[in-house]
């Protein structure tokens, strides 16, 4: 019951069949090798790992969390193995700059594998994600010294990476922050502070990690523009850029935590250690900025792999649990009872959940497809577009995914009744762990912020015009399509919500807060709406059972699910009084 | 920060400004001698009680939770005490029969100390109440010896109840159940068989629990309708009442649980216990429901009472943590940020706590009014009005309530950013406790069901039409309210959603299970709504901040809220095609 498969087959229908990958991988120098084959090589051998060797370790990981002792994380048992495993398969360079060892796979593609991992051990998956959103940092603004000093044993895994902005008194706001950066005469830097809710901050699966810190010059400006990126490696290096002796950084506690408890969450004390400016000074903030679009899609699939994992387990649970009749009479008559799965409330669990586990996957990969052409286009008007796309899409992407597989967990433990409330059977497990997805990398909230704020308001809807256009041109290439109407219907509610925040903005800019998490949500369906649309036509191409259920499903998101756009659109237009009349003391 | 107060003044308005419990309680000789003056002594004393001894031991009840231990369940450090204290002051009789030692009080009253039970220590809460329930199906349906035995012990506390209902292989299906009862010649039983999922089946609490046993007698016919109600005490008792030699009743585990950690969920195994037959043979599960209304309105108010926790906490967090600056320019232009209390987003999720929040304890005043009616009217004509809404309006209740109540415990944790996720702060566990009440007496699922397919269609839709009624008559004693249109709306596509099912269930049983968890979303949101037109016409008649704060609060919910009723009738009329197409293979 408790077997969870990749679903591989539905990638490669949204890659290939859905976005045809091939001829954009091979439309772009920078991917003019990778193609479906090799994709689907990978996705297999993936598989293999995430099904064989991490699913096991995820239940006895959050059993056991990870434990400081003697000043040392260690991680629950057969995590270090298993690491291990994973390094060398070389997963961790698979999206890697291939001039200092990685794969240089586009994101399209990795994402996909992003996903698998999550669904296995989301605990897991955080120590490679980690390494992986330093890397890209560090590949981004570091100097070539630091790229060819760090990045080769980061992508192989022997070394990982963490992030470490939050302090006690400031995660959101991280113009607030205090540590210091104190330049020395060598040119480096000694950083002293402390910081909270660093993911891997410390454990026991390499033999290094590099931590990028924000900190503050002594001369620095107040606020977000006075904020500068360091490295800071758990043990410095001898000459030969071998490990020596241990920096002066420490993890002072673990956090105890709801979920993810075999990821260590470390709270982490730098007292003078030695650090290396990323970038420019006082722009610390600007260079973390660059790799969270990267990140938070990546964040996001957390949501869609334990939505998709829960599924999977529920679905099979409700194959083959038998409780009740069905409503039409007995389907097994010659057994006490019938399996759940005739239920049309538990089918409506079901089927919610796919149609959010599916829909966000084909928007993962659409988001990947913008993020590779702004990254490799040989276009620059190409790339400039392709990166607003990012720009607007990514808090959509973040939030809507960690919210609707919060969700998806949430039904998932559901359909198992009093079981899902029981450890053994795991279910529970994935709510614990995929609640955390809609907190972290920016809050759920702030991305909506992001997304009403920054990327729609102050961009005078621009970008959102350019997307809400190549929405409608997809609806027009499926014009025959039964979806079509009800598509652009919401569609046009999302367009005049935008309408409305834009244009009441300038007398009340508490409209953005007040409507910016319906308004993500309105934008949300509209996107999966776009997906569903593109899978259901792609799906009308073939025959049998897969294609009849995709096209099953994107009746049921069409039918129960998109009909909430109305509700939102209601929402935002109610404006900012409801939300802001109260004053503070009276709550 | 982490400071809870009984809401006494919010449930002092519901009862008499906007009930005018008074009135009510002086027309039925039953309750003829309860009045507010009572009953708000009877709050302050269990304010007390709860926020001085409760809350205490919230935190770490759930990190020590309750151990089996020799064959005996510990409860956790300080469990025993307060227990005592709880039931020295006769809490557990509070609403008990006045012949056997209870106080004989109103639901309608008890249901708000309920309320804040569950808001201080969930898991604690569970002792008395299942003690309560097994009280209830004892007065009802159990013989004159049975009664005058076991009900005094149980009312003072000094013995527990609890309910062995669930097995292995089945929960919601009880028609399916293996333990046997084996009449012996004197008169008695002999109980065998295993039941799990048991709340409170074995603990340190008391020196007696009496179980009240699902069981089947060797004759039984198959099905639902064989199904026997047994009293089994743990230890049997001697001539004169006391405790005397244990019976053949143990705990064989305890679950590791999600949540309630503090509250023991018991495998029990009954190995030829000594049994004794309440009410009919073969009638159990009538018997059973009878108590069930009373019980589903009980396990609803957890989920008020920990959204009410979690909205305090919030609160208290939103007004003192600082972060980012309000949309509207700094208030606090001297501090290095802004309470966050004055984001639109933190706002929006504090209104919707509120708004959930407050709306549920008055539906649960209401609901409990006509319990009150049902039970101690002295026409009978009213009794049986009074009884068909109860019928009609508990298991929207129970599960609206515990619903909402998630989604509150969810927004609260929120509010606090990574904070949330973080146990120490106590705002994770109020999450994972609420879960619980969405999936125990009946998943939410099975009250959806229960509602559209027993409550509604069955009926003919004749209950729900007195119900729309009463709306209606209200509405029309508040035409001048603003939102009276806005209700009036809702209330008819509440109504149009009922003849939809109604007229179609007939040609296609499915619709009613594809229906009913949206048509229970809808019918919840009319009821709070007619909740909030209520107080908002109450709070119209005072003056100051609690009045104002009332009529913002309906503001918001009518705004910001009832506005999704459109988009669950959309899903209602949607039928049953979305949700059946699929077969049970594809999924």
């Amino acid at each position: 019951m408790s077997e969870y498969k990749a679903p591989i087959r539905d990638i490669q229908f949204v890659l290939d069949e859905v976005f045809r990958a091939d001829e954009l991988w091979a439309s772009m120098p920078a991917t003019e090798d990778v193609n479906m084959e090799l994709a689907r090589a990978i996705y297999e051998e993936g598989a293999r790992l995430c099904e064989g060797e991490l699913l096991p370790l995820n239940r006895s990981g959050d059993e056991q969390g990870a434990r400081l002792e003697g000043g040392i994380v260690h991680t629950p048992e057969g995590f270090k193995e298993a690491y291990n495993t994973f390094a060398e398969s070389g997963w961790i360079g698979l999206g890697g700059d291939i001039n200092y060892g990685g794969q240089g796979l586009p994101k399209m593609l990795t994402v996909m594998f992003e996903e698998m991992v999550y669904s296995a051990n989301t605990s897991f998956a955080l120590y490679p994600a980690l390494t992986a959103g330093a890397c890209l940092s560090i590949v981004t603004h570091g100097s070539e010294t630091l790229k060819s000093t760090y990045l080769p044993p980061m992508y192989e895994g022997r070394w990982a990476g963490s992030m470490c902005l939050t302090e006690p008194h400031c995660g959101t706001d991280l113009g607030l922050l205090k540590t210091k950066a104190v330049p020395q005469e060598d040119g480096n830097y000694r950083l002293t502070g402390t910081k909270i809710f660093i993911t891997g901050g410390d454990h026991d699966l390499t033999e290094n990690i590099i931590h990028l810190v924000l900190a503050k010059l002594p001369d620095a400006p107040a606020g977000p523009r006075g904020i500068s990126l360091f490295l800071v490696p758990k043990r410095l290096l001898d000459e030969q850029g071998a490990c020596a002796e241990p920096n002066n950084v420490s993890c002072g506690s673990l956090e105890h935590k709801m979920g993810i408890k075999a990821s260590a969450t470390c709270v982490m004390n730098f007292d003078g250690a030695t650090g290396y400016l990323i970038g420019e000074p006082n722009k610390g903030l600007a260079a973390m900025f660059t790799m969270m679009n990267y990140e938070r899609l990546s964040i996001g699939l957390q949501g869609i792999g334990l939505g998709e994992v829960s599924y999977q387990f529920a679905r099979n649970y409700a194959l083959e649990r038998v409780q009740s009749r069905s409503p039409a009479g007995a389907v097994q008559p010659d057994q006490p009872a019938d399996p759940i799965i005739v239920h049309p409330d538990v089918r409506r669990m079901l089927l919610t959940m796919r149609a959010y586990n599916e829909g966000g996957r084909a928007f993962a990969a659409y988001v990947g497809m913008w993020l590779d052409i702004a990254k490799n286009h040989p276009d620059n008007e190409q790339k400039a577009n392709a990166a607003a796309m990012v720009a607007l899409l990514t808090p959509v992407a973040k939030a809507y995914f960690t919210d609707r597989g919060f969700d998806a967990t949430v039904l998932g433990q559901q359909v198992f009744g009093g079981h899902g409330y029981i450890r053994e059977w795991g279910m529970e497990q994935f709510v614990r762990d995929a609640r955390i997805a809609q907190i972290y990398e920016g809050t759920n909230g702030i991305q909506a912020l992001d997304l009403m704020g920054r990327k729609v308001v102050a961009d005078g809807g621009e970008a959102f015009a350019g997307y809400s256009q190549l929405i409608r041109d997809d609806i027009a290439s499926a014009s025959g399509n039964i979806y079509a109407a009800a598509l652009t219907q919401a569609l046009g509610k999302l367009e005049q919500a935008t309408d409305f925040v834009c244009s009441t903005a300038q007398q009340d800019p508490a409209v953005i807060g007040a409507a910016s998490c319906d308004y993500l949500n309105l934008f949300g369906l509209v996107a999966y709406g776009h997906m569903w649309l593109k899978m259901d036509q792609a799906a009308q191409t073939g025959a049998g059972d897969f294609y009849q259920a995709k096209q099953m499903t994107a009746k049921y998101f069409f039918d129960k699910l998109l009909p909430e756009a109305d509700a939102y659109y209601a929402k935002v237009c109610a404006g900012s009084a409801p939300t802001m009349a109260m004053p503070a003391e009276m709550f």
